[in-house]
């Protein structure tokens, strides 16, 4: 192994870019020690050269386009400026292509575009991804390394540090989604524009690469139905506690016996009793089944400069050290390709909330309509009377296909005495 | 790298290592999917040749003793036989001496002879041992990969099953600990000679590979004060629910802001609120902070053949891709001398159990006693009334020096009203 420096270019001199330049300062001689070389940015790329990061840049050489750094004299490209497509995308292809190894934190990149890119790995230039799911926790390392023995069966996670904070903060203080989220965007929590963590794509960009490399599947967006928590209430909360039950916005991607897989991101009950129910805040955590392994998860900081940096200078040790594995755990050629399970033909427990009139009669239609689609009861609970008026009824299931409970829905949705479309949430199971 | 099958010699065949070769058989094409080229087995050994094992033997050489697979025709040994000295000792020495690596899964070896072993690597002969804590928990790659760009300042965790699940069941139960021992024993989940389990050195063997991993330094079991979980009882259970806490046996290493560490094992009051506490049964966890990752959590299965054979199968999968880093994370030549801080200068907050005679003036006698030592009470319950009998007093304090406590403890304990030396539990803060 060489012991010269691992040169490295910085495209983005955001937090977590600014991050890792204060980790590789501060720890430098511990990572020579851990690395046997020392880890070296020679040179960066960012929109603003002005302005003040508060880490002194005056020793690298500045490049005025991103892309420019790939013909740069480097080992290894930091992409930190995030996006699917454009510079980032860019960089990433002319560095590989220029016999560099790329390391990003970019997921929405990967998501899309992550069998392409990995194609143009070689045996100089690797891809690494720690950063892209999850922040500081090294899950893609415990996937495609530390439980490889495993045959994977499950993955499944709170995955974005925005939306638990907001269903974290609705339970503490019974406050609603709108009320919460606001104040969650004015501290910084949540985007201007929070669509993307709201309506559950992040947490789908991070799954489908989750799913990838646990089921040596490539990552795929067009298999994965995904739904978020903005029809979420404080009333849901309130009654999944009395169940038993916390609300978490969760990725899941499953293989089943039969071999089939499925894979989706959206809010779910989950049992108190487990692990994942007591994950607050801004933290995630990843539960991973194997077959010899069993249960294991992994919870931390799912963003931040810190977590973030802390991921991608892992990255960088791996570099600087010769390690690599298959991007997306296995060679392309053996990337298997799954029977995707029909989203209507997946079974679960659900929660619903309807919104009823308060009038003799409701309780019997919606119950006919669960019948005439073979679903069973579990339980029913109409707290409130206010005859004549909108009230919450809340109905547990049984297991029921998905299918199934989407069509009674539609139906009991378009009673007159049902105000609108019932909110349906999984229910995990205790067990 | 090269694409030749991975020679492996095998030395015990008991639940684990006959769970090595049911991964290797079962996932064999994966395994060569994901490390480029086969892990073989060509060579075992073990006590008893004849034995049904349930697996299929017949295509492996056998040698008559552990020792000689050093001398055979392998790329690495993979010692499950256990012990800190004798055959197994042996056989590491051996093996890294003849240009061989080693994975194994014994702790105590390591703890004992970590160093010394270390010393005899070489560019062809390294020593993996992910098995030897915390079973099929990644915790060695976090700490010595996927963390690694940090400054750890903490570690700690569930690091023993059996006393884990004799905890939790007391717990659910209400039984007293040495009948659940007996259980445990009947049920193959304690040793018939349960000593190294339940009074901690087993947790301590695990812990100090931890700190060492964590903060680079030597594993040292000579700076490690341990105690066991055998003087709890069930109403200590009790009482710490009662103040929001479950009892857990916990290895705990800081690394102070002065730089003084400190490392012991002991049973302690974990609040409801952390994770940690959820940690049932023969689960095992560990938490570890780092100076830019925060707080990060991996929780799983702590023992048995599945997991503690997906580690050492994972351990086989680094050694097949030439990944290798310093055995204790930095090279032994820049393994810090640490400033060991005096256990009794060590600060918590504790949990005091004082066995009685109910009669007037003892609690006054006893308050006094801590006064004298500048201990103060945070609380005091003194449920049952039994006059002239003897009843729980239970006490916890504000933050204090150990010394000062045990201490005070001595002289409680000597007071005639006191039958026994009263019970001391570290209660972790809320923070």
């Amino acid at each position: 192994m060489t012991s010269k420096p691992l040169k490295i270019g910085l495209a983005g001199l955001g937090t977590v870019g600014t991050g890792v330049i204060t980790i590789l300062n501060q720890h430098r001689d511990s990572l020579i020690q851990k690395c046997g070389r020392s880890l070296q940015i020679t040179v960066v790329s960012a929109r603003n050269k002005g302005k003040d990061r508060g880490v002194d840049l005056s020793k690298y050489k500045w490049v005025d386009t991103p892309e420019q750094l790939a013909q740069e004299d480097v080992d290894v490209v930091v992409e930190l400026m995030g996006g699917a497509e454009g510079s980032a995308k860019n960089l990433v292809e002319a560095s590989l292509k220029s016999g560099k190894s790329v390391v990003t934190a970019n997921k929405a990149l990967l998501a899309h575009h992550g069998v392409s890119l990995a194609k143009l790995t070689s045996p100089q230039a690797h891809l690494y991804f720690e950063a892209a799911v999850a922040g500081g926790i090294p899950i893609i390392k415990m996937l495609r390394e530390g439980l490889a023995a495993n045959d994977l069966t499950s993955v499944l996670g709170i995955l974005n540090g925005t939306c638990n904070y907001i269903l974290t903060t609705m339970e503490k203080t019974g406050r609603d989604f709108a009320d919460v989220l606001s104040e969650a965007q004015a501290k910084g929590y949540a985007e201007a524009d929070p669509t993307f963590d709201i309506d559950g794509m992040d947490t789908g960009h991070k799954l489908c690469l989750l799913a990838s490399l646990a089921f040596g599947i490539a990552p795929d967006l067009d298999n994965l139905p995904v739904s978020g928590i903005r029809r979420i209430k404080a009333t849901d909360i309130d009654y999944a506690k009395e169940f038993g039950y916390r609300i978490k916005l969760l990725g899941i991607a499953q293989k089943h016996k039969n071999g089939d897989v499925e894979q989706g991101v959206e809010a779910c009950l989950v049992p108190i009793s487990k692990s994942l129910a007591g994950v607050d805040g801004v933290f995630n955590a990843v539960n991973v089944i194997g077959d010899h392994v069993g249960s294991c998860l992994i919870e931390g900081r799912g963003a931040g400069a810190g977590p973030t940096a802390s991921a991608v200078v892992a990255d960088l040790m791996d570099c600087a050290r010769g390690h690599h594995v298959s991007p997306f755990s296995v060679p392309l050629e053996n990337l298997a390709k799954p029977k995707w399970r029909n989203p209507r033909d997946s079974e679960g427990e659900f929660y619903l909330r309807l919104n009823v009139l308060d009038q003799p009669g409701v309780i019997a239609d919606v119950a006919a309509i669960l019948r005439d689609h073979k679903i069973s009861i579990e339980g029913l609970i109409q707290r409130g009377r206010d005859p004549g008026q909108p009230v919450a009824v809340i109905m547990t299931t049984h297991t029921t296909k998905r299918g199934d409970i989407e069509d009674a829905c539609t139906k009991i949705g378009s009673l007159k005495s049902v105000q609108d479309q019932p909110v349906i949430l999984r229910r995990l199971s205790i067990a």
